[in-house]
């Protein structure tokens, strides 16, 4: 009797910048694992960052996620808006990154209300600016969850006040798709 | 004697949205014309979307963009800040979509300066809400301006303010880009 290796799941998000990063990181690996996945996360890059320019560091963690990302099954993206009405646009690359790979996309977020709703409309569906705000009935720019649903994945939302200190940490919604992803594999 | 195809360019940004995003679409793909590339714009698509929900449509450019990706060779970003420190979450999407193709990114800014900057640090390289402020030298998430490097592209900025008019439509930049690209290829 062979036993199935565990998929594995790319933990994206915003989360590598919160100031427990490395304890929501070992939060969302226990739910995969008690799912049976292996989440993996940025965070778990052991890289010794002191030599050479800040470039070259960043240059060097982008290419340890991109093996992470290459490693990976599927993806499952915190999507909650990051110092905008948008999500973190590293995790809009990652999701990018893993369409291309035909993997199934899986994203969440705490602000459940739909793109059109988070920025200022000036009038006639356009900002101050003067530029044209999306309103597709989804929360965040066409091509994050256009990419998930036509990959087969899910999206779940739930609606947390952004001023709230568990804005970006719940994980109900995490532990929802994890639950989801379970159910389809 | 058989003319060599013309390199196929996927122009990405949140020019999509400009209140003469056509002219604009129209102003690259002449740059790009002239150094014998075609520009292919997710202005360019065609599409009859009153029929089904405003999600089906969204769905739909999603696809279409996909396609008009897939046909490309390589893209060139608009990567100018969008409705926050950070550039357009869609072009981040395509920018990852490509980097997993292993083709080559390029792209410019119309804000010259590092995201650390850009960001408001509370102390301690931290935002007010205590996220931590990326600090590599780079233009943005490092996830972006590490892809372009990482492709062999290349990356350029100017900086203009944003409240003036030209700040998402100004060509200097992309016509810089796409001069290096000639000399590239």
């Amino acid at each position: 009797m062979t036993a199935t290796p565990r998929k594995r799941i790319y933990l994206a998000g915003p989360d590598v910048f919160l100031p427990n990063a490395i304890e929501i990181a070992k939060a969302k690996q226990e739910i995969c694992f008690w799912r049976e996945f292996t989440g993996v996360s940025p965070s778990d890059n052991q890289l010794s960052l002191d030599k050479g320019s800040p470039f070259a560091a960043g240059l060097l963690i982008y290419e340890q996620n991109i093996k992470l990302m290459n490693s990976c099954d599927l993806i499952v993206a915190n999507m909650t808006p990051f110092r905008g009405p948008s999500m973190d646009v590293g995790t809009a690359f990652e999701l990018g990154y893993m369409a291309a790979q035909s993997k199934p996309l899986f994203g969440y977020s705490n602000d459940g209300r739909f793109y059109t709703d988070r920025v200022i409309d000036s009038g006639g569906g356009r900002d101050p600016e003067g530029l044209t705000i999306e309103s597709f009935g989804m929360h965040d720019n066409l091509m994050l969850e256009g990419a998930i649903s036509s990959s087969g994945g899910f999206f779940k939302t739930q609606r947390i006040a952004s001023m709230e200190k568990h804005y970006y940490t719940d994980l109900t919604m995490f532990e929802e798709i994890i639950k989801i992803i379970t159910e389809l594999m």
